[in-house]
């Protein structure tokens, strides 16, 4: 059901009936160790190559969401897979080991909120009954294709990100009384303040989170304050502070309910620069950290608004900017 | 509303309101030349790279079919873009035009038939009144990410594909009485007979087709000679043989209905070995001939299964087969 200019509300109740993140070496030491289902203790799992990491942390992933919904496979009728690889290889890949009908997706570090949206629609109308979306990134895998090996030793610029070795996935369903509910979302637009710096993709990111929330509370009619938090995915430090600015212009005052899962995934001790990003930064957080904290009734109501930078390595190249986007999807306990 | 397994008919109409095809200038020698909206004198349209013409491209696909449509862009609910570059860019900085909610899909050269499927779901439920789905793909862009840039004057080998220099955008609504209407859909599974031949993409992906096609007519309990045509998207000559074949060991014999649309698109005269391929083959297809046939009653009842093979350049270098998938959306006039 519509609401406003671009929110859509679920009528059915749309659960959220089981989650699995699995996360990296660093991001176990982080703020969220505890709560990932699985830490590896090698970066690359025993695998020949990042990108075979990856594959195997999304089918861990998937594996898992669906064994603790106890669900059978053959029950799920959708998999909505995304990543940052080239040709979204590392969702294809383990996507091809569950023999699940399957749709790629892919806004960048985004691209968990649009699985969420679209798996929301998928369901409501009475059509599907069980949808399961995971999102991931690798570190290394990342690195390499954007910017240079890991063995160059480059040294990056402080307002860059660290993009999460880390994977989640969520298994949505028209079953699961008592669990947190998907409430609603609104698909973002492209937003490109013409951004050209790789190495700044927090300020690419910004306006794209401003408009999708201030769209969301505007269709829905709710203040800020609606949500105990407003979680984004990666703007990292910098990018947190333009996002208050650009809100704030527009009337609204994000200061006590906006955190960032890319600045809060590590934890102070650690140096990382802006924070984590990737497709897996805010799909881990929320299948670990928030998910669990919300069962347990101490978070009720949250807006996920992952944001993604849509360029590649030869758009930079080809003197293009970096426009943004931002999905933002409603969960409440 | 869901039929058998993996598919499902939208309980209301979805109405294919309008379209538009643009091609470079083999596609406008080709079969079709006369159906398109327009066809490129220069593959590069006055563009310094390839990219930026294929973003050209899917912005005049997507402006067109809206102009066609007769509605506002306001009233464009949203706009599902795919193409083969890496990170999508192509839809992606063409959708940045429009300001309108993007969902990024991919799915290789199924993307087409992804973004269909999507779309229907989001228009069903009484959600949204009007998607656009657009995908397209360019040759000298595609060589150059997957195989060797076009300067380097590469001999392709017999069994491979050419690439389509093309982009088709189709306007879904509920609006449109009289129209083509898109009536049902079921989403492929990834289908993998470890090919690792990358010049042999249609045995890659005939494998997917075949279950696909079986799968969709099991559901719906339907034969094949239900569709006038069912239009594969670019298995090739080989390809197609190989789907004959599969489809044949399950009890169905395609002979009579089944059309490649990349085996199509170029005339006999010309050189184009298994012909042609891309995200942007089907649709452009679809969005020319098939779609002006059906609207003149030429063609009643078709199946379209756009084939994709889900791999990358990396994930071949690493030694891993060629996954396939296909997506099938029914369309009646």
């Amino acid at each position: 059901m519509k609401k406003g200019r671009h929110t859509f509300i679920p009528s059915e109740d749309i659960f959220i009936l089981s989650t699995c993140a699995i996360a990296g070496p660093n991001e176990g030491r982080g703020r969220f160790g505890s709560y990932y289902d699985a830490v590896l203790e090698d970066p690359d799992w025993d695998c020949k190559t990042h990108e075979k990491t990856e594959i195997k942390m999304h089918k861990f992933a998937i594996e898992k969401a669906i064994e603790k919904s106890k669900k059978a496979r053959e029950e799920v009728d959708c998999l909505i897979g995304g990543d940052l690889l080239n040709q979204l290889v590392a969702s294809t890949f383990a996507a091809r080991e569950f023999e699940i009908p399957c749709l790629g997706v892919y806004s960048a570090c985004a691209s968990f909120g649009e699985a969420l949206a679209i798996a929301s629609f998928l369901i409501g109308g009475q059509n599907m009954k069980n949808v399961l979306c995971c999102t991931g990134s690798h570190y290394g895998a990342v690195e390499r294709q954007f910017r240079y090996p890991l063995e160059l030793g480059t040294q990056p610029a402080p307002s860059s990100q660290y993009t999460v070795t880390a994977a989640g996935a969520a298994l949505l369903s028209t079953e699961g009384e008592g669990q947190p509910r998907l409430t609603g979302c609104t698909i973002g637009k492209i937003v490109d303040y013409r951004i050209c710096d790789a190495n700044n993709m927090g300020a690419a990111m910004a306006p794209a989170a401003a408009d999708t929330i201030v769209t969301h509370l505007q269709d829905t009619g709710r203040r800020e304050n609606y949500y105990d938090y407003i979680f984004t995915g990666d703007l990292g430090k910098y990018g947190t502070e333009t996002l208050y600015h650009l809100c704030k212009e527009r009337g609204l005052d994000l200061s006590s309910c906006l955190n960032d899962c890319g600045a809060l995934i590590y934890s102070e001790k650690q140096k990382d620069m802006q924070g984590g990003s990737g497709a897996g930064c805010l799909a881990a957080v929320f299948c670990s950290y928030i998910y669990k904290e919300m069962k347990e009734g101490n978070i009720k109501r949250v807006l996920l608004v992952p944001t993604g930078a849509l360029l590649s390595k030869g758009s930079s190249l080809q003197g293009e900017s970096i426009p943004g986007i931002a999905h933002a999807v409603s969960v409440e306990a």
